[in-house]
């Protein structure tokens, strides 16, 4: 592998952005220093008036991935889906693992990582997700035997039938996680109060695609919040609470971190940016908004923006769970096979793409967060809690040559039709954004140059086995 | 200069530490990188098993610093206590600026400005200290003035007869800072809550050293920071709270920073290990602990410390202002000039050696944060805050080789005898402490080697004329 | 006098609403019991259907009361505004006294006590305003007198030049209060704030009347009160804070009651049920509005009825303070004398004739709060915090017969025409109300009859000597 | 039944104390009025210098009530239990209803309610238990049929193996409570943090009695207390929370409280006044004060009292569940069947003859609490909040005649053997008391006289059917 000089840039890291030549070498960082000469690569890349991040982490996808009862599964492979993830910037995702009906949560492990590195162009990671004991009675000795295969963070649901665990479930897996040092996560909704709304709605009749912001309230999912950190602290455990989407369950994440808790909130771009009030009207075709927790209203944006600037929340993953509007021939049904029914649109939005580029809209440019907050969201906190800093996440020697040259000035527009996912729609349609990557660097290779794809090859990606958290 | 290449250490930074080879080079650090040939450098500086930290920033001390109305001063001067400061592997030190009587605010950082430079053995900041508006009208002129020269930081107290501001000139003086991006400071304590305990305390006659405490009680030190916020917040400016002593005071700022003001907390490991049931009977050489806001119940140590863990309290300064127990000749009198009175005991402590040891020791050691949080305490937020970073606070290329190597299982006894300081005795004697700076560069200098003072010429230090701050 | 007996009706006090007929006699209620035989009374009042309330009483009014340094007064003397009281339903007005320039402040008292008790058509208390310092350095002398002339209240400006105390002055008055057992009350706003508002608005030209609103923040009215339990707390005093205004220092309020604080808020029906919104398009005729603190935006009103709902807020008082805004002859300069600049308008609302039927229809009729709750809020709680209890604010055996027959179906349209103050203007014109009074008794006389006023005669009001508060 | 007339007294209720005769006729108050002629009366009871309370209301007692799965129940019945909170104070008791494994809880009310009424000597009502549907799966449909039964409130256990139900049992229960107007009772205990604790302490072998507190966390508490309140808001319906132990759990009543959550909380004088350093030592003893939530730590009951006084909780009842701890012959097993093993200890205390004596030491002699406040935490509030207002909790024309003369200066001190309870031992034991009862009248016949028990006729006591809460 060639030798790679990036000069001239400004290297920015979660605590500071520098003046830096940085110097790659067998797909690591060897040196970052003063302007070196130019021959000490083999290829020299003039990043003169732009930044070089890392490359983005993103903690939270669902690539060929399974719902409703394994009815229908993603759009996306680990193939498109890391494709498209690349193409933004990002060159780690790490996905999840749900119990398959019959295979061990161990062996769906093992067949799912075989099936990522084979097709993966970035570096992919897999959460377990804990299922229901009545599932599979031996989950804990799964779970154990999981760590050292690098699943050293553990996703419990809170809701949904078939998934969701009692207060004993998240004791007990809590209990095993602080033995082993893994962190424990949660979807953080109080699935007994979204049920009964479901089904106060459908008695009603209100089951138009929009009424699904209706059955999840942001009291559902404070709650969740407040309990799941009231657990985790009895048995000592750190805790990760993904997808925040309510300013009220990002306020109890401040209230308990405030308190001492040890409990790190992420929440998406797609909480961020977008509003109820951007798909209530739009009949049908709302489904192509609808995931769990919901997108909120507009109103409910400030407070988790606060809360993203005073550190509430600590990362931005995507949840990106892609469904086709149009049913394409090749997947199993899609967005669309329950029109006018949310209880049955299958939950997820895409975005694993336009992370970064969204964020730095609407949280560097319009001057919210600085750069290095930046990084720190979508790279190094991600990298630090799920084992994989400094490998990942940071622009240091030593680390893998994962980065990102970003032109803080590129005006782009964000389309469906210039993104790299199966999904055939993108909730960002016609954004414009300032500042997008210019050159991706996965180990040292050169997956985007110049905005454009230029490397794609299926399973170059590697299977991370990762350690246990870093959470100083 | 001779080019330095420290080898073989683990570098901290506020962000991650990684195994890399430093590299220094007029007096700035010109690279890291993977282990360099030994060749590349004039002087190699093996710091196998050790760490290289960033030379820490004292934003908080008073050198030859005037009190009581000027009838006394503080006993190091700027070339004692940068000594004292660079020993304990801090070479950044900025003090204050009092307005002298007789001259005006301008005049007076000038002055003190040029005597700083012709004595520290470091680099040296200013603060400027706002005066009543009835001690100098025009002091807001001065103030804009000042920015100039590097005075980018202005404190207000809410306290003391004589200093004490009102909340017409806090406003005012904060609108100006918002102006010109200057960050306001403040000593939170209502003057006037205090100066009613001070008179009731000595209407009963109670008026022994340890008496102290009861004159400046929580609620009056909360009520300031709660104030200052308010009139912070009202304006649009920053705010940085100096020396939080009382844990309901830092509550006071961890909910305003969870509500999304903006503000910092200072700390001093006096509030963190040392506590009053330390002074209580030490009868007359309880003065030797006077200081204000004053070390408090053993009780409070918790919460300080969990609000340091978990971020409301954001930088470890000492206000190191050193007395003598022991009436020195050629100094005016110190600690036992009034034996028996606490009103007239000159307020301060002595500590610019030992922070760094004695926070690695409490914190570090003991496990409640990692090095890298030490650091950003230590270091780092206050480098960035006061307009010195990346210069100043960092490892990285560019900034200056201010470098400590630290050792962290160095084995040590804190003791005033093993002290630079001319303070006659150390609040932490006796304290056994684990890692401690082995050498000390100042701006590529090596001030201090295997642990014994090398470099003391007076002046070698430079006046620091800051930046803005970097609130990111 | 008659004796008289009130039959058939429902006897509402705070804490129940019973069946009962009620007997009077001497001006005093002798008995309550199952219904009696007509004969034992000279007189009989059918209350079928009807409820039986104690006289209302109103902790709050400015009556012939100086304003912007005895440049103007009020409208209403004590004759036409107690008239205007009892037609309403109050039969106790608490007023306050401002001592006058060329007077100590317990001769100012005596002299306004006499005014009072020569005009008063029912029973009238008054408040002491305790001065700036500067204004009467003794004051507390005259205060400590006072006490035995019935002042058991103290008021305390936190804000408006020249009556505006300093938290020093605060702490005084509080430790006097304490030690006599007084309970103090404050105008909670930040003055200091206020006044960089009004000099900022003045600045930039914005001096239309509806630009007050801007001059009084959210955050001075919380900050002050936040600000005066501290102090109050400090010292251990009980304390009042009189119209508040804001949710957000209702807040303040109900925090600190639920952390033990002893602290009572009284709020105004302005605040409930007018919004800026009425006024904010009114031009020169929103000086009909101009209060302080002022009249805020429509969405405030939530917040300060859920904190009279939860029971943050203690009383309902009017802050009566009328002028006319077409200028009679016989008065000073009233509300127009300085169109277009809103620092000079005459701060003050009416409103003590329509404070019971106000909050009745606007909290008892709309479901918020019951009637039991009604009587506290109106007279129970403010006969008790004000030294009146059970004298006053209750019907009970052994009480004064201030009694108020209340129609609960009553139609009735609120008018400036039909009212008796001297103010040419109401804020709650043509706003309909179910609810009125069809009798009120003061001291067992007949003042209302059927609705209209049948008895008035000037000074049949007597002063009131108010014992010390119950704070039960 | 003769007239009688209290005479001389001060009457006390919630909301006032006042000098007034009580004339009682047919069981009911007739009037209230100044010194009446004795001719008026049949009998006359002299009360000078005494008070004239409301019979005391114990909201929450246990007599001949089955506990651990009906293999034991606790040593009063209707007829023993009675008689001790006659000769205590109270007039009424409201027990619960726990379905039998064999009948339908419907059943088993009416069957309950005959038991009770024909043994008790004051008046008792019964609150439901809503079991799991597992153990009744159309529950709902008797508990609707309850409500004209008088079964006005319902409890609902969130622990106990086989009582605790999940949150959508919550939810559906509070959803009909809050159709039929019906006040939901949660024990607010999380079952499932409580079950972790027992089996973590019966591994580790931590099985004395003593350890029962730690089965119990202040958190499982305050969790489930901040849960219920949640789910009541949601459907909106308010709440009880019985026994509230923690302080922590009371500050989340006080919270949800001060938002706006209708929710009361009641605690026990055992929470109050006696401390798990009591029992710590006590050895197999202890079972004597094994009860759930457990007596907790002293440094608890600060905070617990300052909910009390500031009105966060709202009633005092006694959970009265008595257990011998000497075996009688014609029981089941009692305190001591099972020494050494906690988990086995049938959970109770005594209490209900001591409750008045008790707080009123505590709290109205201690100056902490005045004796209207007493009165309502007593009496008044849990009459209104369980459907007995204003027949009983008051002493106005036309309620009952449950009063009770109170000699505020009487000397007594609390011992088992001076009980009336079958218990066998006295949590209060020693406790030296200011404040008794002299006269108890229940419905005008006079059951206690100069403190000792006159008329103890099993079932001349009635059964209450309970209206509606009064919530105002």
């Amino acid at each position: 592998m060639p030798t790679t000089l990036i000069t001239n840039g400004t290297v920015v890291n979660a605590d500071a952005a520098i003046r830096a030549d940085v110097l790659v070498r067998d797909g690591r960082i060897v040196a970052l220093g003063e302007p070196m000469d130019a021959g000490v690569a083999d290829q020299v890349v003039d990043a003169t008036g732009l930044l070089v991040l890392p490359g983005g982490v993103d903690a939270h996808t669902h690539l060929e991935y399974p719902v409703d009862g394994f009815s229908t599964h993603t759009a996306d492979d680990f193939h498109t889906g890391t494709v498209s993830a690349a193409c933004g910037g990002t060159t780690t995702v790490i996905d999840f693992v749900k119990k398959e009906p019959d295979r061990s949560l161990y062996d769906t492990y093992l067949r799912r990582r075989d099936v990522a590195a084979g097709k993966a162009v970035i570096d992919v990671g897999l959460h377990a997700i804990v299922p229901p004991r009545a599932a599979q009675p031996d989950v804990l000795d799964d779970l154990r035997r999981l760590v050292a295969e690098g699943a050293t963070s553990w996703k419990f649901f809170m809701a949904y039938p078939g998934q969701m665990v009692a207060d004993d479930e998240l004791l007990d897996g809590f209990e095993l996680a602080r033995e082993l040092d893994v962190l424990p996560m949660v979807h953080a909704e109080n699935g007994h109060m979204v049920a009964r709304e479901v089904r106060r709605l459908v008695e009603r009749g209100r089951t138009a695609e929009s009424f699904h912001l209706r059955a999840h309230g942001h009291d559902s999912e404070a709650e969740a919040v407040h309990r799941a950190v009231v657990l985790a602290d009895t048995v000592g455990t750190p805790l990760y609470v993904v997808h925040v989407s309510s300013a009220a369950a990002a306020d109890e994440i401040s209230r308990a971190r405030a308190a001492g808790s040890r409990v790190w909130g992420e929440t998406c771009p797609q909480y961020l940016v977008v509003a109820y009030e951007d798909y209530a009207d739009l009949g049908e075709r709302a489904a192509a908004y609808v995931c769990s927790p919901p997108i909120r209203e507009r109103a409910n944006q400030a407070g988790l923006w606060r809360m993203l600037v005073t550190g509430a929340l600590s990362t931005v993953a995507t949840d990106h769970a892609g469904f086709c509007l149009h049913q394409p021939d090749d997947l199993p049904p899609q967005k669309m096979r329950s029109p006018g029914y949310f209880p049955k649109v299958p939950n997820g939005v895409p975005g694993v793409e336009d992370r970064l580029m969204v964020l730095w809209q609407a949280g560097v440019a319009s001057g919210l967060i600085d750069p290095c907050r930046f990084v720190d969201l979508v790279a190094t906190r991600p990298a630090k809690l799920f084992g994989l800093f400094p490998r990942k996440g940071t622009v240091a020697v030593g680390a893998d040559a994962d980065l990102v040259v970003w032109d803080p000035a590129a005006d782009h527009v964000i389309t469906a039709a210039g993104s790299h996912t199966r999904t055939d729609y993108n909730i960002y349609e016609g954004m414009r954004v300032t500042g997008r990557p210019v050159h991706v660097f996965s180990r040292g290779e050169h997956l985007v140059d110049g905005g454009g794809l230029r490397l794609d090859t299926p399973g170059r990606g590697t299977f991370l086995t990762r350690h246990l958290p870093y959470l100083g």
